[in-house]
């Protein structure tokens, strides 16, 4: 692994306020050559959940030896461990809470540190900004060299979230449900090709039912359909996505995160 | 044209997404050293005019070289072109969407070039995000001194919005429109200097209706008149913009953009 | 102090437009190697107070001959001066308009230049866009080498607003306000140790009154209580925060920035 330098950063810390701002300060002092990209500062308030999936989309499109700071932490400050788990060549800088959970069901991780090392915290350490005073300085010291291994003594298990698995019914159809919904009202559920697959069933003939609504035909972009009409596709994520072409699913549909989407062959 | 390494970039990808953050880690990915500006990322959705707007506005304040990416894209996975467009010693990498109209009422493009040359896309290319598999490692390689001709093949022509220009009645009336509404509430029309100076009136008499309310005399900033009260003047982009001193003229109005508003010499 | 080159920024420009990119362009154009690192946009339009608040609690995280550039200016194109201030090896530029107050309740200057040489100025400087025009470029220039002495004539004095201090009743409580809430909806009080050490009373003692509803014991972080309780600590601003672990503060107790905060002894 080359010598890192990028460290990420995604929160729950919003835009209203410094919060975000101080962390790249506190990195900057330690490492005036660290360079921090954004992933996502728009996290609902301690919502895990979301963190883990923005950051399984998004962390294999940096480079290698990227730092991952991911600080959505309803625990800050309490018994939660804030762990350094090295993955693929990616150094991930979490609080120990689930957060991990999508990227670990395809990875194994080669190494967990639990981080006990307060030389490289802040000094004066407050117990509610834990990304200004742990992370931060942390991943600091990281992008200059510093060893998982020098940061705390090494753990085997990481804490997990339960994450929804599309389950299978006697008829045959898939029933998953949307996990996340983009900026452009996408729903993506967490159905995956190889759910469709075992559907043994034609692209054309794939339909979808949301709610009282159905779909049929997979599409392969928003623009196979016309401007204002639904459609569904595996979108960039891998995942099924119900869209409108130029529109909003999300309002189309009334849909929220969790609201069941069933997939069976057309008849 | 010294060697180019600062890479814009404007979308309507919104901050609750990782999709910004995916953008930047794949250009970090091939030149580390490039150095990546947001411009904007709260365009709305497929809001092409309002991109068109803000590009014109800011890309000349950057260094000479800069590489413009602006991915407002309706039109993603169909049939309509990405080209690389060279005007003023500046790159432009966009949808060939009319999201240049405002420029191009301005300048001459030098070179277009249509994208085509899929060995600068990221491997596994999705047909629905674009600004990750083919903006992104684009305008990276850019950065690295790879030329436009070696993306593609060059084409003449490139497609344009329709920007509305104010009208002149026979009464010797303008009426102008609203192109843009800032954060502060500012209405900014696409009244010029030179439409104004055209009415042949003393700054002091110029006259402008919104709706069934009348501002008369331009002012040079907002503290001209009192808190609270409306004004009109010459904004920083250098259009005739409608505001309230310390307060918000879209609230005050109750105004939207395409709205009317007409500027006559007062009697 | 050693050579500057990192520049915040500070403003109520917001997101939904160009503003923001347009200032880092002019930097990046006279100081392609700048690094600038954003403190936060999202002050509400005009608010000084809310911007003085903010860069008191993030200027010392970054570090020294950091350039803080601080743009909530009101009195754009007016008669306020734009000033260049030096704070413990920190250098500040701002419009002379309080947004330093809450720093030099603590800290003296050793330095005010009030701009002058426009020099460098953005050449065709409007009066509206100061950012982009003046802010901009001094900044860059600054963290080029430039000194404050060389930007105009030196004052004694800076405006400052008229910070809040809690007051003590006869009956020895304290009655102190909310000056901040922060995107969890943490209430901060304007309540400070010294002033709780004052009422001599045991931290599990301390009972704040919110309306009509009473918290009693301090807490040193949000999982000290139950989800969804409501509790008081120190955070990590050093203020007096009201808090609703996983919990929106602001929510609970229908509260906004001004409303009144009582701390006294338990009895």
């Amino acid at each position: 692994m080359r010598h890192p330098s990028l460290i990420t950063l995604l929160t729950d810390f919003g835009s209203q306020d410094a919060y975000v701002g101080i962390v790249k300060g506190v990195i900057a002092g330690i490492n005036p050559s660290a360079r921090i990209i954004d992933i996502c500062h728009e996290i609902p308030p301690q919502d895990v959940f979301r963190g883990a999936y923005l950051l399984y989309t998004s962390y294999k499109y940096f480079p290698k030896g990227t730092i991952h700071t991911a600080v959505v932490d309803p625990g800050v400050g309490g018994k939660r461990d804030i762990v350094c788990v090295k993955i693929r060549d990616y150094f991930f800088l979490v609080p120990n809470n689930g957060i991990l959970s999508f990227i670990l069901q395809e990875e194994l991780p080669e190494e967990i540190v639990r981080i006990t090392n307060t030389t490289y915290f802040l000094q004066k350490s407050s117990r509610t900004f834990h990304g200004r005073d742990i992370f931060a300085p942390i991943a600091a010291y990281i992008s200059c060299g510093v060893k998982p291994q020098q940061l705390g003594t090494h753990i085997q298990q990481l804490n997990k979230l339960d994450i929804p698995e599309p389950i299978r019914t006697k008829m045959g159809h898939i029933i998953g449900q949307i996990i996340s919904i983009d900026r452009f009202g996408n729903l993506i559920t967490n159905i995956t090709k190889k759910h469709v697959r075992d559907l043994k069933t034609a692209e054309k003939y794939l339909k979808v039912t949301i709610g009282k609504r159905k779909i049929t035909g997979l599409s392969t972009t928003y623009v196979d359909v016309e401007t204002g009409k639904p459609l569904i596709l595996f979108g960039s994520t891998g995942f099924l996505e119900v869209s409108v072409n130029q529109g909003n699913a999300q309002e189309y549909f009334k849909a929220g995160r969790g609201n069941k989407i069933a997939a069976n062959p057309y008849k």
